[in-house]
């Protein structure tokens, strides 16, 4: 399938920009973050977390687990692929890289005044970063982010991972293409529990990836993240961008649906500052989570 | 709780006009409909059909079955409550009768020039529908749509079921304030069904509203309802009117999200001529499903 290049107005681009991080000409540190450009990030700092993600009507992102499933219209794709120029990171966890096989760049067609036909392809791109506990990502050479990375089409993705040892095949293909492995302890708590499930802690990642200078970040999925960042680790994300289709995928889908931790009577999540803009079909809904 | 009138602008209005019933004004036929007002209905004629709902991000009516849960904001619910005045019958389930104690009625104020203050007890006030095959609902002369017809601020009831002989006390009650009892037969099909369920069959139920001369319906839930008519009834529906409030309710609740009856792998339902219009904190898209 040929991939042209997207197209996002300015007009467009405008009114989402209140929901994104400051520009990178600016000093740019987020609602968690004390770090300049002039200091090293000190370990408690933290990247501007965006978590954007298209669901359906009924709330699910996919038909069924591993089912890729297109959601949401050219308009509000162009409108992924612009956020993604916006933010120095992009995050995906382990279940979409193998479901998906995503490029985790942006397509945009940055020259907004000429033809649409020429691909930037020296747009700003964001680092691709994989969270994979237990490397259950069987990547090789020809995986498209690795592809994307050598062709210069995109940035070589970083890997988290609790594994202290990554096995050197893949470690070869990843740094071949210019990215890395960031091994992470178990979050301490965790560590012990039933079943011996050793889980990464958000704040863990989200301070390795602000050690990397990378400022901002946008969190794309899959459903595990997405449930866990509007939930318990709700205090992390600085804005949220749903995309929503005018469809309905019906009972048995991946849904983004917080569990109740706290309180069974009282909703998980409520958005405050909201913007819906309606785009193509879809309708985009900004904001952020109401403290 | 004091219920205030509630205000919906002209402009407001005119944007839902393309989604909404034919006025009252003219010759009111449905897609589905070659009745006029000049000869009475055929056993086949329909009424037309809105569905309109509110629901959370996740789908959810509410934080579980039971739970009157209040998702829109004042803006929207001004939007319902012109529907009410826009439709003559306006239908629920029985599991929303017994959950909610609806009233049923428009508090809509008509009179947009003068003070807010005044309710106007003369806008047109729909029919309400209650959908109680089994007569589950255990209604008393002070249920909150009784009272209403009693005090002329609401029409009253009628209850389609499927018990021939309703209970005299009920049919006293009912009957006192206007209402009654509308005994239909089960689907054919579903009669002799494993564990000896009869179900009303919804294209029964409408042909027997626009029988009583009611040439729109607005049906607002519960879910089974909802997905019922999203799903295997969806040729029933002539539009679609949700309202989405920024909130994810959380894993637990009643959600909508049809069955998948046909084919597992594609959506059941997707939306055409789709209109998002942003009212206060919350979204509505108004919609026709796809044939």
């Amino acid at each position: 399938m040929a991939e042209a290049p997207l197209y996002f107005s300015a007009a467009d681009r405008q009114r989402l920009e209140p929901h994104l991080p400051p520009p990178q000409t600016s000093s740019r540190t987020s609602s968690h973050s004390q770090a300049t450009d002039l200091s090293p990030p000190s370990c408690s700092a933290l990247p501007f977390v965006s978590l954007t993600f298209a669901t359906s009507l009924d709330s699910a992102l996919s038909l069924g687990p591993g089912i890729r499933t297109t959601l949401s219209g050219p308009q509000s794709k162009a409108m992924t692929h612009y956020l993604r120029t916006r933010h120095d990171a992009i995050c995906v966890g382990v279940g979409t890289a193998i479901a998906d096989d995503p490029g985790l760049n942006s397509r945009l067609d940055t020259d907004e005044g000429s033809s649409r036909n020429t691909v930037s392809v020296t747009a700003h791109q964001p680092r691709p970063i994989i969270i994979d506990p237990r490397l259950r990502w069987d990547f090789t050479a020809q995986s498209k982010v690795m592809r994307l990375a050598r062709e210069g089409k995109g940035l070589a993705p970083y890997i988290v991972t609790l594994q202290k040892e990554p096995p050197v095949q893949k470690k070869e293909i990843l740094e071949g293409v210019g990215g890395k492995f960031i091994s992470l302890n178990a979050a301490h708590d965790d560590e012990e529990k039933i079943g011996g499930t050793r889980r990464l802690d958000w704040r863990a990642i989200l301070s390795a990836v602000r050690q990397e200078g990378l400022r901002s970040i946008m969190i794309e999925g899959g459903a595990e993240v997405i449930n866990s960042l509007l939930g318990e680790e709700a205090n992390l994300v600085d804005s949220v961008i749903v995309t929503i289709a005018p469809v309905w995928l019906g009972r048995g889908g991946v849904t983004v649906s917080p569990p109740r931790t706290h309180n069974v009577n009282r909703p998980v999540a409520r958005l405050s500052d909201t913007m819906w803009m309606p785009l193509g079909d879809d309708v985009v809904l900004c904001g952020r989570i109401a403290r």
